[in-house]
């Protein structure tokens, strides 16, 4: 039964958090399990107090933990460990990446922000770990989401950890890796047969429901509090720098808002006055797969609309065909004179094996489209060669094994002596 | 062609490592490529001044990165970053397991060393770090291995970071995802049609030929800078308990390596003053699959003598038929009173499955072994279940995940309406 209760508030206490505002129209409401505006349907985002973030100083950041509550400060929730509904993850490693720069064309340092690191071994533990930390708070005693796979993983796992019941929402076509991974932790799980914007939009009306009213589906009634764990993958950048921004950012998209976040963080660190931007500012570039680019293509028309896909293709964890953040992501594009590119299952196939061979990193298929389209980006004269770059790895290759297992494999199969060997040309 | 050259030195000045020193009768060696006795054929180990190492305090440690180099101090390389070789793996989470310790029926704080936290997600990547800082300092332009799996995908990213050439043996039965994932950092993959002995004895030949003398074999030849690497998990372990050592450690077992080294360096730290020991010392267990069970059969017939065995079952890992450490393994747990114990296939599935359900954490299957071990060795009043014990996960569920594959998946399917979810039962 669809019910009409008002949303649950928390006592905030100690955040810098001090509103849920509308990124449509402005109107501020109280912090609570609120995603869209009353007045306009826009969505809701923190609103912080600018006094209480510039209060933050390096030196506090630097004596946290290796991981994202070391920026706790900056975040809506977790500020006391004892209330984290966490798996730690964060700090992951940001990599210098010289030999890819060179086979790229670039001619300034080119790193790789790695967060295949992290504990499930996504970006998404990020974004699971505060938005579960503020559901508790919020009162929530299950814990729920609609997921292309990683996030399904991490939602599922941070659950099992916290000993709380999870239910977790999939297309039933996800890759066997990521729904073996999710059901390992023992909660409950439901395939939709549908697309991931079918299950989005089921998930939906679900948070409506009695049934529900335990629920915290993180990218859903908490998706605000959700959305700004992804601004902690811009202040470790800035921090593993040196406290610098780089001038070049290569972020993939699925909704947008990692994107946007990204951008965000740069942004509040310079207002905290934690850093100073680059001259010329920062640019940034946003990454699609070919068989799901609304936002690309949106970009390419000069237009602020997107256009809703049937999304295709190997890039699963991207296959958003109805970008919620899409219009956020081409602002953020267009203001900072960046530009975004496609890949198609090929060059996403080539993107991963790039990676893998110049820096020892497997990606994702979603870290495929990234590196294919900063090569683009690059070859098309968008991108400045000369100019730092930090391209972002959201996920881990384990988990989309089958995109290169056909291209790979052993360069020698022999008999176990030294003859074999020698008759295989393994000797040389 | 078999050549008769004098082993690689070089200068380790700087270095805590002072000699290579025989297990078997103490003879002594200068610090070199080699990893056999001359006089018995017994394996080489580092010796180290111990001034050197009572000079590293906590302080420096805790002022090093969240990695293993915070000990370099205590390692035989490494000491200066530009000298490494690595992907800087280790400072990986000690997880606090309650509900794991609950259903085990243990009293005490139960805690997971989860090593799958690691860059190519096993703890191999602390020995291979070691072992090719080393190497590069020997002079090798070639890092090889003969591997199970985990070993081959560490050796293959590191070369591929590194920028250097790798070749790597591997039985050509493992788990697809361990191969797939060797082979994507494009260096050389030999699959040999035997057993990983059959491997392992085939690399010792060739580390022995002119064609590969400009080779590294990461646990052949220079087997005694590698081993050195799992100290790192021991000085973990303690540093995160707030430097105390526990009083059990279950530990999985391949060659039997792990465990004596994790056994080393709980000695070395009382000895270099940074650690009290407990109060009645510490307790050393091991675990092996059933079907690779030869140390723990060695145990149970109270010998010295580690007989062969033909491995069989999951664990493919820890799939050492002839265990080179072994009679070290037997007598680190006969020294400290602890003990072994075997988990079959079923078992180590539902270790795999009672860690996930009760920690988030997705072990492989040699996780699911130690975690079956110590449910066996509760049950059987070999480990006390009120003293405080450490568990280690070596490696990742995500590159095993056939074991569980048919085991676990979605609770429900169902068409993307709430109508399709109340028929199927998901609304409660």
């Amino acid at each position: 039964m669809t019910v009409a209760t008002p949303a649950p508030t928390a006592d905030f206490t100690g955040s810098p958090a001090r509103v849920l505002v509308c990124r449509g129209c402005g109107t501020e409401y109280p912090l609570a399990a609120q995603h869209a505006c009353w007045e306009c349907f826009g969505p809701l985002e923190i609103g912080y107090d600018p006094a209480a973030l510039a209060q933050v100083t390096r030196e506090q950041i630097a004596a946290g933990p290796p991981n994202i509550w070391r920026y706790a400060g900056l975040l809506p929730a977790g500020l006391d460990p004892a209330d984290r509904v966490s798996l730690d993850p964060g700090f992951t490693p940001l990599v210098r990446a010289d030999a890819l720069a060179a086979e790229l064309g670039l001619r300034a340092p080119v790193w790789v922000k790695d967060d295949s690191a992290n504990p499930t071994h996504s970006f998404k533990d990020r974004v699971v770990s505060v938005a579960l930390t503020a559901a508790k708070r919020l009162g929530f005693t299950r814990f729920a989401c609609a997921s292309t796979g990683n996030l399904a993983n991490s939602v599922a796992a941070h659950a099992a950890r916290a000993g709380v019941p999870s239910m977790v929402f999939i297309p039933a076509d996800l890759e066997a890796g990521k729904v073996v991974t999710t059901a390992v932790y023992g909660g409950d799980l439901v395939a939709i047969d549908g697309s991931y914007d079918d299950v989005n939009r089921l998930c939906s009306e679900l948070v409506e429901t009695e049934e529900f009213e335990d629920t915290a589906f993180v990218n859903v009634n908490v998706r605000p509090y959700y959305a700004e764990g992804s601004r902690t993958l811009g202040f470790e950048v800035a921090e593993q720098l040196g406290w610098r921004i780089p001038e070049q950012v290569v972020i993939p998209m699925a909704s947008g808002e990692l994107l946007t976040k990204i951008d965000k963080a740069f942004s509040e660190l310079v207002e905290a006055g934690l850093v100073e931007p680059p001259a010329g500012g920062w640019r940034v570039f946003g990454a699609q797969s070919a068989g799901c680019n609304p936002i690309v293509t949106a970009l390419a028309a000069g237009v602020d609309e997107v256009t809703p896909v049937k999304p295709t293709g190997i890039a699963k964890s991207l296959n958003i065909g109805d970008p919620a953040a899409g219009p956020y992501a081409l602002a953020a594009v267009r203001r900072t004179g960046g530009w975004m590119a496609e890949a198609d299952d090929d060059e996403i196939r080539e993107g991963i094996r790039a990676l893998a061979r110049t820096t020892g990193i497997f990606a994702e298929t979603a870290g495929g489209v990234t590196v294919a389209a900063l090569r683009t980006l690059v070859k098309e004269g968008r991108l400045d060669p000369a100019a730092e770059t930090v391209v972002f790895n959201t996920g881990d290759g384990l988990k989309t094994l089958d995109a290169v297992a056909g291209l790979v494999g052993p360069t020698y199969r022999v008999k176990p002596s030294l003859k074999g060997l020698r008759a295989a040309g393994v000797m040389g």
